[in-house]
């Protein structure tokens, strides 16, 4: 094969669940298409590593030192929702249910992939909490293992701290049916369940 | 979402098979590989765009006017391997099974997709196949109505001419059952069979 197909499936490869197959697909696809099309996947690309930073306040996605959110005022900032990655912050805001501010941790402390509590902005959300108007730290990690036992640590760090801790609830997710939903999700949603009264 | 962001959503779902869930997924991926990968990614797709040409003679992918194949003089002058697509040299030279030259038509006769024979270099193919040197013209187009038609098409053409036609063998795959089979490839398979005395 040509160098520069063989270099394009080689770099394609790399990315992930793209293999062999898939990356011939792209590549005779790309060469069908107008290179101005190309040139233009090809800048997203680069403009995606060089202008996508990291906010310096609470680590979401920024073109910035600050990120949206964190620059809009009109956000309530009494509260402040811990995440693992960036993009639970976009999944979260999808919901349009939620007007206060982020901290995204970096990762879940995971002694197995040596992950320790050093290693996530856990002394930032700490310095953040502190503050005066922060009332509620809500907690938006995933429920598993990992991020159970980074939630546990959290709420130990910020117990002695004046804010209310929250996490978000676990239970049965809409549209699915009970007969299919796994015993530690039922368990979660027993103990989640709520007055209607 | 930030305008980077989207933006490189926006570029990768229009490749075939990446959709909303896929393209968020690489890019997130993106995000995390060092810079400089991603820069080999977006300079080999520009590269392959601008690098990649097709052989002014048989049509395959090519970096110059002529094709490695064609400009190879140790390849047999002989025999001319007709396919539809560039890509489908790649694939019948990873057999190493075949030492002749080959034609990319461009496509196959479809008249719903309003592709007639003047839309494919079969006027360059019989150009070629007049040639003195030329004493085979295999044909390997997809075993479907429009590969089966073409190829009547072409046999019609070339009869007149001095060549053997012969066409790939259509059969049984290597390693499937037979039991899983369908009744057209039996068939074929019946027709092909070959004398083991």
């Amino acid at each position: 094969m040509i160098e520069p197909l063989d270099r394009a499936i080689t770099e394609l490869k790399k990315l992930p669940g793209i293999g062999q197959k898939t990356a011939e697909r792209l590549i005779f696809h790309l060469l069908t298409r107008d290179p101005e099309d190309v040139r233009r996947l090809s800048d997203a690309l680069i403009d995606l590593v060089e202008e996508v930073d990291r906010c310096k306040i609470c680590g979401n996605f920024s073109t910035g030192d600050k990120c949206e959110i964190c620059a809009d005022s009109r956000r309530n900032q009494e509260k402040i929702c811990v995440v693992s990655r960036p993009w639970d912050v976009t999944k979260l805001e999808s919901t349009q249910k939620y007007d206060g501010l982020y901290h995204v941790l970096g990762g879940l402390i995971n002694p197995i992939e040596d992950v320790s509590p050093e290693d996530l902005a856990i002394d930032d959300l700490l310095e953040r909490a502190k503050k005066e108007e922060v009332r509620e730290v809500i907690l938006a990690l995933e429920p598993k293992t990992e991020g159970e036992s980074t939630s546990m640590f959290l709420v130990k760090k910020l117990r002695p701290l004046d804010v209310e801790i929250t996490q978000i609830a676990q239970g049965i997710p809409v549209g699915r049916e009970l007969e299919f939903m796994d015993k530690a999700t039922l368990g979660k949603a027993f103990e989640g369940r709520r007055d209607l009264n």
